[in-house]
């Protein structure tokens, strides 16, 4: 049953307010009805969910993030224990995403400097530090320390709740089986290219799109590993007949499309001619996090510019 | 001597002319004094040449287009020969550029599209079709020949100049020794990075510069590798301390930076968190074309879109 | 009847020949059927109308540009007449075009410089310098007389076609009648605003649209007035409910949206506060040009960065 | 004295605190004499000075927040006093502010919803709502109030100390003389036009450069006026020889450049020509918020497009 599971880290009063407000058997079946009628997908109800925190006074924020386990003992095994931290046993969700880390690599001059910002971090807000970024390398992890240390307390707070509620949409997707007769979460990708120096659709342009994969470990290294998906030739409107990505294919991870900008750029007698020309192929690399979205994701291009965002 | 080579496929008049005007022993010493002062590099020069080619006649542009030989030629050593490409032998300077056409891999239908849109267009035009392309791809040269063989004689015979010159240029720059106590053309490379959620440079992001390099041929195909030339991390104002590149690295190829945008954003409190960012690293893949310019290659980021251009 | 008027200077033949294959009553019935399936609407007409030109040789080609009236005739009455400039009549067309051209400002020195560009322009040519701007300012053609003086002759022709197609196609739909039943020639004005600073949509964004039209003229100056022609709010997915514009309100011209993007972004808690927001009230001006087509004109912006282009 | 006066609303221990620390008479002479080193401008001793509210504890925050009038009182002199507000004299800096509001023009339902806005948010977060926004309108204070009200606790001082910080920056500046010798705060403005069409710099472009000011009042309501400050043509970089704007001429306010991109473009031929161009006369409205800093306006244009951003 979806309202027994973990998504905030041994937190299980949000989930269960939820549930007791309006979909527990002892209340007025209208109400019953009514949250059936109004809970219609996975997102409504994470909505729903998490405004139980942000309504929240500061005590439940504290509480909630206090709950967290302290980073190092995720990803550096040889943190010594101290007491604070044997306070807090790591969940199994939460022991997962650590092996994804892939910070086992620190220098001794990072491991220092991770352990000493760790340390500012502690001190002065008094809860662990949380990130909800996935796959984070030791940079990301270093940068979001440095950065976050000298926050203003409520800025950090509202920050690292942030994160808890990141974490929470991930734990939950991942333990909601589809709707029966569906096939994926909803989400799609879609693609456009505007040829800006025409002023026009840029249509028949080869695109490819690859995905990334892990590779198999090097040297205690992470590798990975870009496999072709599909290839495409964009129509006169300059789209994709229909979205390249949707129901189980559309799923969380690294993407790139790579437009073939020089080779249509080569029918057109443009103005100022480069043997090698400033865009030949365009790589576009970029994440799909949310399986419930539309990504929309285009290129802008000229054959000296070129722009790209996350439309829907 | 540089007034010797052919940098024009079999028409050294126009160097010629220019010598002529300009340089003659036989001249008043003024005006070989005055030229001597004005062309004081290689671009110049190159842009006084060319005038006389762009001020030619019909006839004279005719004459010129009609020295190139056919492309497929070329390209496709099975071609058979025909009475008007006999007339025309192949240089040593394109027969060099020849060898980097990589189009031996044509399918029997796109050899048969080739042939039909290259017949086309010599019948059209009544000139060869000429591509000033490093490297082209026979996609590169389908995508020409097919935009191009319906244009009206007027634009073909502009385009066909503009390639004309562009070779020009190309072969004129693999043949200028660089003068006394200088190192490399002259041209160099920068970078900018600009964070438009915050409205400020961004500083402290980490960059990374790769050349693309042949690599070694499998089954008949062209590979390329990429090589990590060098690392750098954004300044205050965000931008590197000093070119990139400049004197001899500074060379015409393919070249690839690599912005760690995500671990950047990861020590701001963003209003909308990514899981897995929309934009981790990003790799921006451009040509050096013209080894006398500077190009400034800069990005201009928010965590949800971005976008380049070839700037100076 | 639609065959009869004059859409390209005094050169009936182009059109006589589209009617005379595609059209004539003494044409096999079946081409001219097939003829009137497949002329669906007056792009396509037109699209079938300029290949005569596009196709034709040097001396059609040269024909037709010499057909034009002489500039200096039209913007300038103080033009001494000459033997080659009583040749040309200028049409009905042309006369009417020739007032909306609003050069009666030159100083004395652009005076001189006009005509010195427009002499120059004549001898190295042999034909008129033509135009196909609307409205344009003094600027506007000295600007282009200055860039087009010193193209070869193979560009400068195609660049006159050019503006003789667009001549000829501003002229034709003046003279089509809409088809019986239909309002306006299918051509809409639509509008997306995208938040590039959290990759969403911009929701709830005020937007205004205005239209610029003459004023009473100040002193021999043209004035121009800015009418408010509509209020929208983007909706949740940053568009508007349904095209700005369409039918007979799609109509030539230039127009400017107006967006509150500071009124839109006080609603974050943005990282960079400014008491003067960098973007408040961001206007964008834009004309219309081509009444059958759609035109998407969106706005990427963050509170520090913003873009937009013709889309479709 | 700089530290007798009021920067932070009814609260100078922030101020008493710095000196205390750093310039007391009291204090050992070198610590004196290294902060005199140290704080070289307005901005260093500001980033000081805020940094004890930002290391400050929750009480502080509240303290400081509550001391600020409620907004209603500001705008709405009709606002019936309760308990609450006579708390809370409103300071001669704040009523000054007050008076740039320009709210008075609240509709009966606006007044209804601002109202209802405005009780909702002090109940929810216990403090007066704080906007730093010059001159803003009745459309930019509900828009910051919707949006606000639904935010967390700890999101809401975080965002509101923000404000508390921009009005203290804004009051200190108007505090501070020039300092001897100088002239203006040492900002500038400069500005930057790139063809992104053609790959280069846009040389010769006319820029215009406007500043908004108030006009006469009209019928209770607000207008502004555009005066034209300078007329620019961009050089062959495609900059202005020298900032646009510096010294005492860099004045807080809104301005706006002017490009004239299809003037510009009409001297290259085109591939797809405009009879109207859609990027005529380009205008760019910005504010300048901050007379210390370096603001560069760039344009990067194509016949079909455009982007700028703040950049340094």
């Amino acid at each position: 049953m979806l309202f027994n599971i973990g998504i905030y880290e041994k937190t299980p009063w949000i989930v269960e307010l939820f549930y007791n407000v309006n979909l527990s058997p002892s209340l007025d079946s209208t109400i019953v009805t009514a949250t059936k009628e109004r809970i219609v997908n996975v997102k409504i109800l994470f909505d729903e969910i998490k405004q139980y925190i942000k309504n929240g006074d500061r005590e439940k924020h504290l509480q909630l993030l206090r709950m967290h386990p302290d980073l190092c003992l995720k990803i550096d095994p040889a943190t010594p224990k101290d007491d604070s931290s044997k306070d807090v046993d790591i969940t199994k969700e939460s022991r997962q995403e650590q092996g994804r880390a892939g910070l086992s690599t620190l220098t001794p001059d990072e491991r220092t400097k991770f352990h000493s910002l760790n340390n500012q971090y502690k001190e002065r807000f008094e809860f662990p530090f949380i990130l909800a970024v996935r796959n984070a390398s030791k940079y990301t992890v270093l940068s979001a320390l440095e950065g976050r240390v000298s926050s203003s307390i409520e800025e950090e707070i509202s920050c690292a709740l942030s994160q808890v509620d990141k974490i929470a949409w991930m734990r939950l997707l991942t333990k909601v089986d589809y709707a029966e007769g569906t096939n994926g979460h909803g989400g799609f990708l879609t693609c456009h290219v505007l040829d800006t120096a025409n002023g026009s659709p840029a249509s028949g342009m080869r695109i490819e799109l690859y995905r990334y994969e892990d590779g198999p470990e090097q040297n205690g290294k992470r590798t990975q590993q870009r496999i072709l998906l599909k290839s495409f030739v964009t129509n006169s409107d300059g789209r994709l007949d229909g979205p390249a990505l949707r129901g189980v294919e559309f799923d969380v991870g690294q993407y790139e499309w790579q437009f073939y900008v020089g080779d249509y750029f080569a029918k057109f007698s443009m103005s100022r001619l480069s043997g090698t020309p400033f865009l030949d192929v365009v790589p576009l690399r970029f994440g799909l996090d949310d399986p419930t979205e539309h990504y929309h994701v285009p290129l802008l291009v000229s054959p000296w510019s070129y722009s790209t965002y996350r439309g829907s």
